[in-house]
């Protein structure tokens, strides 16, 4: 092995570039070249790629977003466009590619291994945290923190105006920024797509909170709840709290950027590092991850087709708490 | 003149602790004593009283919201309720009241104070800086600082991802908070409601800078703009715009929470510290406010009636250096 | 049991009120009156107790220090000090104790609890990381984060003038804070009390990273170094580094407060549920803890005399990511 | 005019980069050229010069230190060292210069001008405020929030202590950081180069607030105090406050990082474009600045020699408030 290829796809995630720093600075170590794709699968096909050596990631650590930008891509789900793709990786003559995305990538990743017979290394970059194999994937933490600290800001005049707020995570899929958003926030309730919502017991959990005392409740909901998000349930219930001046906040696309944390800065830099240990140890078609403190890794297969779940335990420990 | 009452009214903003602070304490060094009013109009309506010693606005400074907390008051507009508020402010025997707020508290106060003798200092505190008589209004350097924050990371995201965003910023009847926030954030465009909105020039600027090379585009709308904040321009030209990935996000209410900047906590620390010395002094029916770095104050009537809008030559400004 | 105190002890920790907020409420919801003490052991001593109900941990959860306050306790080392704390829990009729904190902490509830029959709980609350029993501490993950953004900071200043800034960060027999900063902030070198540090190592590191076109340097020294801290480094190598223009920076005790980060957050909300929970079902005198994402406790002793230590793995990734 | 140059000399400042967009865009905008200078005088003399176009200073505002960087040069205060700056700028055909920086670098760009007859306009960029002929310096109102920041942390620690810290905020020889900063913070005293130090009437207000109720103390210190900054302060007084256990914090040099402000980006907005349209009306060897609000210019001589300080009204009110 003497040449790889790393790239960034799908939506991007805070700590992309600490990934992308570690994969550069740990090949570099082991004497491999680097090349960056640029926009991910479109780049490939379109042969958009550059050389990174150690100072090019240089004070990058600490940006959000990815320097090599990042696509979703049609093309790549067409034979042509693998073909193109792969006309590239040997014009650049690349032994070996590192993809850091989350479920499509992983997906587009398989598919084109398999056909091509180039080895790929998945590192789990996205921050709704939805990811098979690994505990937490890049980004997440810091979408969670910058979740958290909206809360924080809303509930100033949520306090001095004993209101009732909707607020919106993100999360299409998945309840993990939802969840941890609520427990961190201190929040009244939360409702994510893998719970069963009972909008009369929200109802009544809001009324009870409100005769205890509570003079103000923040409801956390995740993006992709199936009654439609905050929207979609404040206006099924917004009348009949209507004394509590009920308000809807989307907290949105800022939760995506942002300079990532200690921790996502930590886990990016692990699984870089790792990726490019496994590739050399002759290691293929897997997703590196974080499980119990340890790197691991598993075949895209499972990463791809198995699914997480926020642990009923803290949903308990959320309800008891927010009383 | 030995007791005084303060309160928060209408919409809180960040600082408005601090200017509390300011006023009990600078009454408290000259012997005054002070009551707190919780709730606004409201509660000088219902009586909620409770005396303010020094230690009481202790570590608050830093605290967004208003620790007396804010209403709207519809009874106040009523002979009724301004009736009971009297009541209420003669058996505590206070002297004057110092009102935090904006038009409608500043506008409250002035008939009150006409109908009943009794005086009043206001002390503009809402974060959209529309109001006339002060350079800034207290939570205007915080909002704008929150909206800034906010667009610096969904810049994250566009530059990632090459898109156009449509950004909507609060400021009901304002463009302040846009204005500032597009200049601060190097935005493409800024929308608000006192300039013209030309939709196909717009269009070109954005279409221009592309070719030109630029990688992602900001456009930053005033939540009162009458073509319908960013949602409302956003579905007029995202069609013809598709190429760009154009997507809206609504920053909301965490615009109006959070520590106070460094220039809120000191605005609100002079105009509290100044609206005690002229009451001291006899003042009344006043609005405190900055003008050119220096304390000043207007009759109600100015501060209520006349408009104060972004100056042209910040418009231009922001045209210029966005290109 | 029906009756439970809860106190903070040793130095203050982000996350410290989430916990209180975690016990008083799941004790609220098991029907147990909680009873706070301030300022730890001497609150006991003194008996400084107050009935602690649900609303009385609203709004806590995303303040830095504790409202509880906390000492550290020289009367509480004598058996007169210990004497007069047991009268004041038996006055209040106490049946069991959960103290947040770190070692000084724990080695007090142990010599307590064994000579007077009270159960204790410690909740492990410290911002340095430094106990064994748990993968981390509450308000380590803030501490870092905070030391991080003062490296980014550090950083802009460096990268302007080509520098050389040795960063102090706190730790007094623990290097987690200062390898965790170093990984995040890609700092340079990281010097550890666990590590040996080999000063011509250093400056060859450091003259080698600027031959290869590094324009300037950051190296983290953990607080307890032995050779005196950042201070004592530099003291020893800055003349032969004059060209790069050395400087020193102490973080200093900004690394103890601060909004805890969503991660402390959760951590001090699991470890005050469980704590709550395991004296409910018999536990004593243990310290709870997470390890490997899972809630766990082991004896005071263990907690008390075992050591935890960075793993070699991080510190060797460190290494090869800075160059 | 057709071409003109643009650089930052001495010490880095937040906002720097805002102001380089600025005259680089305006200028574009006019059709003039724009050759930016890497650090500063020293580079002018090693011919360091860059073409900047519109796009090589896009993304740049929101980024803290200076893309150009920055250095302090003896070389430039020797008649060869200017004759070899002299040489490059008619290589480069430069017709006029924009300098931003402080004293420094204006009493340079004086002198030079003079000598070589080179059209220089000076952009005030320093965190210390102490700049005359504008009523804010580019950076300070970064610093100030930084400092507030690391203030509202450390008294997290205070309060929960009963501690009494002595801050140290940055003014090598100004007052204006640490008074602002006093205010934001609600610091119980402020000590600064411009006013007098009576350090029995520290100690007298520093116990009466404890006798008062007062629970902790923090007293901001300048740099630049002649009694040694807070270090020298603590060491003289420490030991009769002993009781309140006194700590020491340097703040250092992250004050002088981090992304700017919304004030800080609009200032240097307003000035790189005002440094702009006054050298195409002609002017020269001035500083530009905001007095009251306006863009205003002054001789190089009367911003380098004479002394802008404080307002007693604000000493006075920050004494009041502190209470």
């Amino acid at each position: 092995m003497r040449r790889i290829a790393v790239f960034t796809s799908g939506g991007d995630a805070p700590g992309m570039n600490a990934a992308l720093r570690a994969v550069v600075r740990t090949a570099a170590w082991n004497k491999l070249h680097v090349y960056g794709i640029e926009r991910g699968f479109e780049g490939m096909i379109d042969g958009h790629f550059q050389r990174l050596e150690r100072r090019d990631v240089a004070n990058i650590i600490q940006r959000g977003g990815t320097m090599l930008r990042t696509a979703r891509s049609k093309r790549f789900m067409t034979p042509e466009g693998r073909r193109a793709a792969y006309d590239h990786l040997k014009a650049y003559d690349i032994d070996a590619c590192i993809a850091i995305g989350g479920n499509g990538t992983f997906t587009g990743a398989k598919i084109f291994s398999e056909e091509y017979k180039i080895p790929f290394i998945g590192i789990p970059g996205t921050i709704d945290n939805d990811l098979y194999g690994t505990d937490y994937t890049i980004g997440f933490d810091t979408a969670v923190n910058t979740a958290i600290d909206a809360v924080d800001k809303i509930r100033d005049t949520a306090d001095s105006h004993n209101r009732l707020f909707f607020v919106e995570v993100m999360g299409r899929n998945s309840g993990y920024i939802a969840l941890y958003t609520a427990i961190g926030s201190g929040a009244s309730s939360v409702l994510i797509p893998e719970s069963e919502t009972d909008l009369e017991d929200l109802k009544s959990v809001l009324r009870k909170n409100k005769a205890r005392g509570k003079l103000f409740s923040v409801v956390i909901v995740a993006e992709g709840h199936p009654m439609g998000g905050a929207t979609g349930i404040a206006e099924k219930i917004q009348h009949e709290l209507a004394s509590m001046e009920p308000k809807v906040t989307v907290i949105g696309h800022l939760q995506r950027g942002g300079a990532p944390t200690a921790a996502d800065r930590l886990l990016a830099s692990r699984l870089g590092f790792a990726a490019v240990e496994l590739l050399m140890e002759g290691a293929e078609n897997i997703a590196v991850g974080i499980v119990n403190g340890e790197v691991t890794s598993m075949p895209f297969d499972d990463a791809i087709n198995k699914q997480k779940i926020p642990s009923d335990e803290l949903i308990r420990m959320a309800s008891i708490l927010a009383i």
